[in-house]
């Protein structure tokens, strides 16, 4: 299947990696509005750019050899990926239409813009077949990700969330609190307990969102009451064997913050030290009650929506029809932690 | 009444000068370890400076006049403030019982050091003629004085709260995370639970605690289960008429971080731009499930417990035997939001 990613910033640079990583799947080319470091290392990894029509000289006058127009690129597509700043999906839609071509938008874009938000562990089926689908943001999936299996396993009826924000990631320069703890928004909730029900939307939840100034990983304090009593192990054992979910021991491994796992990534060469699985610190996991479970959880930011997106391409196109299925060939494929 | 203030750092060289603006009290001297830049300050405000037996000569070769030793201050005081670091108080405490005088701890210290754990909005009458006092921490003050009132008002099932710490205080050079988000501690509860028990005994709460990249304030996210039914606006009105909060706007006066707080403490030209109040942002306060009150407020790590360090002084030398008649003297000396 042949899939032009429009935008080839944070999340589409990513995107484009995963997908050539794919036995089914490649990119026919992405697209950049500026003529920068990012473009270079498009044309570095052999993927073919493709810009607005207006601007095609001015990637010319920069050296970049330009395949054609942004339209054009879609035109030849089976799927567009969009991965444009927030906002600019939903103006792209139009286009998306023109040409006929089904599309992926991100987190980014309000919930209307496509029939269906959304995560590969909650609803892959609903999305089979699909025209348009809304990969929800990093946060969220995070918290769609805890939620589901712990759903699936002892029934959820609560959910309060509190999310400590990265300020900026880091390649942003202008963005992001220097010193100061920002209420992001300052009134409760925040919009991520309405994007967790635009995928789950029986799910009664609460969140509070924070900004600080670091650049590396969101932390998530979670605080969910189950139906049924459990204990610790019985969280650890779900866990352990989900997809998509990394256990970390604090204590035993000296792995107390969010540099110290980024320096592991970095050690065991994972590229971009993405580490798209969610982040569970075992030592945080905390049952009172009987029935209410505490952890604290960790949410690269930059990755974490990345396999998602790659399902979501095989939910539209009806190349798989099961979520397992699509989910054991990306995520072998991208080398996430084996689960199968 | 003669106070001494053993250590002049962070919360002695305010204690020292919230004493100062006492009627019924008076600083007789402060004590340092180190010939540095807080010594100038103390002798610049005209505070008689004594230090340790041992580091006479050294204060006195650069150019400070000292008026004698650490056991010579204590020896004439009616009463001593400890504001050593964490765990040098209770090594302090043999002094204060050779020199047969009562003694004030701070929050660093273990609970078992004092006969009493304090916070003046909650057991300031307990703390009356006893001999040795501990003023709990910062974050519990913050937690103490939320749940205090509310309590009042409509009884307190369960409070669950996350401590956002800010990493290192503005002076310290050496501390802090630069850029992480550190699992303080990697598990659940923090001490911070404990904490808020020695003071209330019977409020089941838990807490979690991570530190950030930043210097000015700490934010809780608190959550607290009443035992009535209440709307936001009886929140507002409640806390609108306590003691030492104060009610923030966040969007109605664009004051939505810390970083903007201390720039309005600044502006006021409050002395050292502390907020010994406890801040709570009206915004945020939401009810859910009738009795579930979610809120934000922010503490600043470097005032809030000052001025229950001067109540303490009153409670131990029965000067006051009411709560509300010492913090009413304490805060309008120290010029604190008006309640009464």
């Amino acid at each position: 299947m042949k899939v032009a990613i429009n935008g080839f910033g944070t999340i589409g640079k990513r995107i484009a990696d995963a997908v050539s990583k794919q036995p089914d799947m490649e990119v026919i080319g992405v697209s950049k509005t500026r003529p920068n470091y990012e473009a270079l290392v498009a044309i570095e990894k052999g993927y073919k750019l493709y810009v607005p029509k207006d601007k095609i000289k001015k990637f010319e006058e920069h050296g970049f050899e330009v395949r054609g127009s942004i339209e054009e690129l879609i035109n030849i597509a089976d799927i567009v990926i969009d991965a444009t700043p927030a906002g600019v999906g939903a103006k792209n839609k139009n286009l998306y239409i023109k040409f006929n071509k089904p599309a992926i938008f991100q987190g980014g874009e309000k919930s209307k813009v496509a029939d269906i938000s959304f995560n590969a562990m909650c609803n892959y089926e609903k999305a089979i077949g699909k025209r348009y689908v809304r990969v929800v943001s990093c946060n969220t999936t995070g918290l769609l990700r805890i939620i589901s299996i712990l759903e699936k396993a002892f029934g959820v009826k609560r959910v309060f969330a509190t999310i400590i924000r990265r300020g900026a990631d880091p390649k942003e320069i202008k963005k992001g609190p220097i010193n100061a703890i920002v209420l992001d928004p300052p009134h409760i909730p925040s919009h991520h307990a309405l994007d967790v029900q635009s995928v789950l939307p029986h799910i009664p939840i609460s969140t509070v969102a924070l900004a600080v100034p670091t650049t590396l990983m969101h932390i998530h304090v979670v605080r969910i009451e189950l139906s049924k009593e459990v204990n610790e192990k019985d969280i650890v054992d779900i866990l352990e064997k989900s997809p998509r979910i990394l256990l970390v021991e604090a204590e035993k491994y000296g792995v107390k913050s969010t540099a110290e796992l980024i320096e592991w990534a970095r050690d065991l060469g994972r590229s971009r030290y993405d580490i798209p699985e969610l982040i569970v610190w075992m030592d945080t996991i905390s049952v009172t009650d009987g029935k209410i479970v505490t952890l604290i959880q960790g949410v690269h930011q930059e990755s974490i929506v990345i396999p998602d997106n790659i399902d979501a391409i095989r939910a539209i196109l009806k190349i798989a029809t099961r979520a397992i299925d699509s989910m054991r060939i990306t995520d072998e494929s991208l080398g996430l932690k084996r689960w199968w």
